[in-house]
């Protein structure tokens, strides 16, 4: 460069900051983890829940089971072998687009609470807010919608280690959100995290 | 859930899509992909174009190798071990960041043709569009500026498979766009990958 010693500001060097993209999209990043049992609903309120946000104007997106592994992580090493693990480079990637200021929603049954707790602990290092969503769905209730069969399959004892069957599922300590998935409608579920982030200030 | 059978439109299951979020950013995602020899100027490059467009309410992001190894991939498995492989998964970082709607400026020496063709075919698969960008600045000039004493280095035989020194540099057979950051000034080399932009349509 020939201007390299030039001190106007607007050659400023070095990363842009989060409120400068908070600016621009008028509101802060976070990450809504929604945590529950398999066919809890967990995926059907993040999905109408970024529809809806996205219809407000705002930018939202959904992390979960298929387009992690079909999508963002193909490619990035993400597999299923260590679950811990995998929770924690989702907990990554999730940060990663909530610094980018997108309300990420992650839509993971996460069973263990350390491994959950280990994401929030990454989220409140860099000051990026976490919204832990237990969508509490009773096991009767999501083994009798069972969408994909994998309840009567685990029951057959044709898929090991599946949760809420032959493992355990840790309910969160103090979540953020408690959403009773089998009791509301889908327009109550999204209402609840929407009225909680709009009180937290996420929304400028 | 009470309403699964709820036909209205706001519940619309499945993924918001990419027109979505381009209504609501004003902007086409795109991937910018600065490649060129070390010290070439591509990060300053990079970090300047993405100032100039945060200040023009655009959403950018610059990946480069400090933010891909300490940031984003510090977890996600990326390494320097095989080339090939780790300027693929930077593509395939750099296609997610564009379908959300994000102008991404990847700045990476990517010094083979195979490797940037493959994440431009990539990105083409993906209807995203790739904008390779060669900064073209002479070896002698790199050497001279060489801010981090590689070069020394690698010409004292401390660092092996330098690109430029011992190891090959294949330059774009056909780049959207050449900027020669040896001879123009940061304010040229910005307007020059701001206007290809412009006359793309990127912008709303």
């Amino acid at each position: 460069m020939t201007d390299n010693k030039a001190t106007n500001v607007v050659w400023h060097q070095g990363h842009v900051d989060r409120d400068d993209r908070r600016a621009i999209l008028k509101q802060q990043g976070c990450t809504i983890w929604l945590t529950g049992l398999p066919s809890s609903g967990k995926s059907t309120v993040g999905f109408s829940l970024e529809h809806a946000l996205i219809q407000q104007g705002r930018l939202a997106y959904v992390l979960d089971g298929d387009n992690i592994r079909h999508g963002l992580c193909k490619n990035l090493g993400f597999s299923a072998e260590d679950p811990a693990e995998n929770i924690r480079r989702i907990g990554e990637g999730a940060k990663l687009f909530a610094d980018l200021g997108v309300i990420t929603i992650a839509s993971f049954v996460s069973p263990y609470r350390a491994d959950r707790d280990a994401v929030r602990k990454l989220h409140e290092a860099a000051k990026i807010p976490f919204v832990e969503v237990f969508v509490d769905t009773p096991v009767e209730v999501c083994e009798e919608r069972d969408p994909k069969g994998l309840y009567k399959k685990a029951r057959a004892g044709e898929i090991k280690n599946f949760t809420g069957v032959s493992d355990p599922y840790e309910k969160p300590t103090n979540p953020e959100i408690v959403i009773k998935a089998g009791e509301i409608g889908r327009e109550d579920c999204v209402n609840a995290v929407s009225t909680y982030l709009q009180q937290k200030g996420v929304f400028a």
